[in-house]
């Protein structure tokens, strides 16, 4: 199977690229990137070696077509909706890592990414309504079928895998959800900003978006469509000093406050259980983000405060693999009929 | 003044040197520490020059009522009560960094600090009694007239001062508070343990003490107290690599979900407004730990969250300084008789 | 004495700031900044607060005419030499960061910034040879009467305190000597570029420059000045993960290997006796670049090899106090007529 | 074929499991630990998982004789001569981390390591003797052969792969070479140490054991082998605030000075031509040690000074695996009769 990835160079398209350029079961075809078309991918990342070395395209539909049938868009939002229609309409299957096409709505899309909308004149309704939101550990039945996979992303990927299993069965209350989460600096991209900077960013820790961070409304519309219930929550995000790795600590309200942490940690165990990525791990072991680098896992730990009826959930991935490139590999493997882990047993090491 | 630092050796202690070696109202006369006792302060620490350089001594109250009018005691917690009674029978007021007078009720402390309770046979019911909870912004006028002040820990002085107002005003519900705090590594002290080493705390983020971490009830009796009510809560602690400073994201439910972010930024701004080390923050803007390093000033931030009445307080501090050293010299300022910010004024730089 | 900052937002602007903002020796009157030209420094920095705010603004030699005395120039290498002739020639003091004035040749100056020689077509050749290279402890006498002073760059700095003693004696063999450096990102300035960005910089080391680097030149032309001879050395930068701090390690041949490492470090200390920022370690203690943080001291350690008759020097600053900002106001003191550290005995903190 | 790790669970243990576990060549069939004995391993290390969990045991030569055939001893040093004489003497193939049997003489491994002499009474001259120094690269035919192989230290092999094709042919002048080596934290062990301390290490570089590091006398004796003369050198190995990673710098003098970089590079190629772990970098081209992380790579740049006939080499490998685990992995691999990169043609991930 040949894969396109356009948007080679950042950090998704590098992940994309490490991952699949050993993998048996696709053969890299495509690589696309403005900046440095032209040039010889095995110049620009000596130490990320592809045995049939590429050179760095500008985006054509043409060229694609020529080469692949599968194409991974790791692009900038907005800009994916302005190739993504043309893709799917001749054959080429997409999984897209921006936001383009998480939410069903298009209009939704509109009022969410306004800046985005404002550039980019979208109307392709149709396809936001087809696309599949791709989180295999909970859909994986859609994913299969679907020409145009939209990945999720980072933060709300460490919130939904702990949170779906018991907004699903309706345990926690659908009012009163608050996601604390803490995300190393790779989050923000390659891109030059300056908050970015080892200098800005480094021995300081900050939180940002409070209340308006545009993954709080791709949260919510999961949960909402996984309860049936309209979920308003809260969601604050902070940057901290480390280059790979996402925590987020989840507060809930119990509907029955009678439920012991093991009673929660058996669900979680139970709606995983053919995910060995998924590790929930024994009640009272919390995690480190240093579990899951370079890993494709999420570490999740419940607790339950008998005092408050409060449950308190914990969940680690790395946010350029779980959190992005390793998630569009399993949707990858699903769409080319595969298991979904083909290829993401990955060995990590510590510390 | 002469001053007596006993536990010299510390991160506390070290931070209580650099502070008092410049400080014209004091004068550094005794430095304790066991390990080290015999050496010259100077040659250990050749960048924190003492200009009448000072032998570390083992504890000996005779050598400090010989030579100090105050003694500040940076000791583990259990030790310190083993000296502060005759320290303080002798007439040598007492600013104790530990957790051995911060409970009114010496039964609750050795029923959380169970394990120290085994090993220090405690009956020192009535200075327990006695002592003042050393936060000056709020209690100034006790700790002036005390010779026993037992400074807040860390993470409750980062989220006492935020939550004191309107706890005392009855804004915020007594149900519910979250609280999740980030702290840097050397929080976790000077003594050598696994967890703190670069190899296992860089590059990764964890939580722990969920539920159980004894600055829990540290701050519900201050809330407690300060509200007139029963205040449960929770507090997660996380760790974080960063080497000084401490971030804490509180949540709670305001009574009144009419009332606006101005409105409790004017809130924080009059109460705090004699206290120039308290710096509240425009709403919308955001701050990080690195704002505080070095400083014994207390950011905050306010935010309001329409659809829920929820109230978000961000708070930050330099876990040595105004979560540890500098809120002590702020005491012994008040006990001296000058202002609590004498000496204080730090200089920090960015980045 | 009224100053002007130009350049003020920038690394080496924002230290400049923060030195003088509560100096009773200086004004800040003017702070020349393009990109944030209109905004309140105070609402930049909340955290770097200026009593009386001022605004910024762009250049013009007319307000800084009105408003200053002497003005401190923070800006990219050839931009400072658009301004500094007509600064000079009305009569203002020139303290310049750039390298633009610390070729006594200009020529050697086109040779050596080829790339700025392009772009800015210079002919203050008798500028340059007016200019004096402002290390304090070397050149005192010079820079007190200069109006045109160039401030060293943070690698050079480094390198020349430890080695000019030696080679003002002769003591050092002009072959052979070898400086390899190791530097904080923040020396990379504030303007975003991806490989200072914390993902790229974090969890690595790399060198750069090799044999190549503009300081090799000024360093070998003041330690050519200095020794009569014509000094050819090797300097290799690296960057560290570490936001502020430089560190270097130098080896030389003595030219008497009867020469112990006490003789060495007695040498120093009778260079630099006059000079307490100048910190000269007892044999066998090595510093951390942790110990100057923040501060405007430089440590030096000396070791002799007896095998092989090599000195090896290690020196360790803050590259940007010392190694700029702390360097130029000891150079705008001395211009000032007041000792070279007044406000310059600062308060740092360990760890 | 059945491979016993002793000393487990510090870092060079952690790495020889997580390589073995997943290796389907090998068998972990022992853990030794003293600290954890007792202990499942999978309880321990959650996040490196084994598939058939192992109890980690105390030390027992009865044990490792009923279940393995050869052991991977992470031991300190001295500790591991007290067990490798009876283990080999019973059959066992010895692969030893430690540093006592890299020195041909024991007369010289006494006075290195003076202290360690003292607390174990050593008397294994001819196992000395019989040892094999194991840097696959270079002395494969010798590792195949042996019962007993002494793992270099990992400053050793970072200074070494680039040194000896110079010092075989005599390239390289034999007076005069110096390495200035960086080495990340891990390098210090997992045993918990006050300058280990995140708090300590974070945000500062310092030097440490210069002239007399013990790494220098092994790689002295190394290259003096390989030379056929007495090579004396200078070693400053240099601690930075990384968790995994080595970067040395390497200065030396060519005899002929008319030799170019490429010249230099040319010989490296064909010297490890068979080696692909050993990447040679275009002249130009500077490694960082973020490209070998989780690697067993080790990446050499070369340049040449033409002012001053001075050679530079870089050389960058992770420190815990081409400088520990790995290295012994490809020893394992070469004793047991595959090719020496079995298992180890690692997927690491950038940034």
């Amino acid at each position: 199977m040949n894969v396109a990835i356009v948007g080679a160079t950042g950090y998704g398209g590098i992940q994309l690229v490490n991952l699949l350029r050993r993998n048996r079961n696709f053969k890299l075809s495509f690589l696309g990137g403005n900046k440095s078309a032209g040039s010889k991918w095995n110049d620009l990342f000596p130490f990320i070696n592809i045995e049939n070395d590429l050179t760095i395209e500008k985006y054509s539909l043409q060229r694609i077509l020529e080469s692949s049938e599968i194409a991974i868009l790791s692009l900038p939002n907005g800009l994916s909706s302005t190739i993504t229609p043309e893709l799917v309409n001749n054959g080429i299957k997409v999984i897209d890592l921006s936001a383009d096409y998480r939410y069903k709505s298009l209009d939704k899309w509109k009022e969410i990414y306004y800046k985005e909308a404002e550039i980019y004149n979208r109307n392709d309704y149709e396809l936001c309504l087809e696309s599949v939101y791709g989180i295999p550990e909970f859909n994986q039945k859609e994913i299969k079928k679907s020409r145009i996979i939209a990945c999720p992303g980072c933060y709300p990927t460490s919130a939904l895998i702990p949170l779906i299993p018991f907004m699903l069965q309706g345990i926690i209350e659908s009012e009163g959800i608050i996601i604390d989460s803490k995300s190393g600096i790779s989050g923000g991209g390659r891109t030059a900003k300056e908050h970015l900077l080892y200098s800005e960013a480094g021995e300081g820790i900050s939180a940002y978006g409070l209340l308006t961070h545009r993954h709080t409304s791709e949260i919510e519309q999961i949960l909402s469509h996984v309860s049936g219930l309209n979920i308003q929550l809260i969601f604050t995000p902070h940057l901290i000093p480390i280059v790979r790795g996402m925590f987020s600590t989840i507060y809930g309200r119990l509907k029955d406050p009678g439920l012991t942490a093991d009673d929660c940690k058996i669900l979680l165990d139970n709606f995983y259980r053919n995910y060995e990525n998924v590790k929930v791990l024994p009640v009272g072991t919390y995690p480190s983000s240093k579990w899951v680098k370079n890993s494709n896992d999420i570490y999740i730990s419940v607790n339950v405060d008998n005092r408050s009826g409060k449950i308190i959930l914990l969940s680690t991935i790395d946010n350029l693999l779980k959190g992005q490139a390793g998630q569009a590999v399993q949707n990858l493997n699903l769409i080319s009929g595969l298991k979904h882990n083909e290829g993401l047993d990955l060995t990590t090491f510590y510390p």
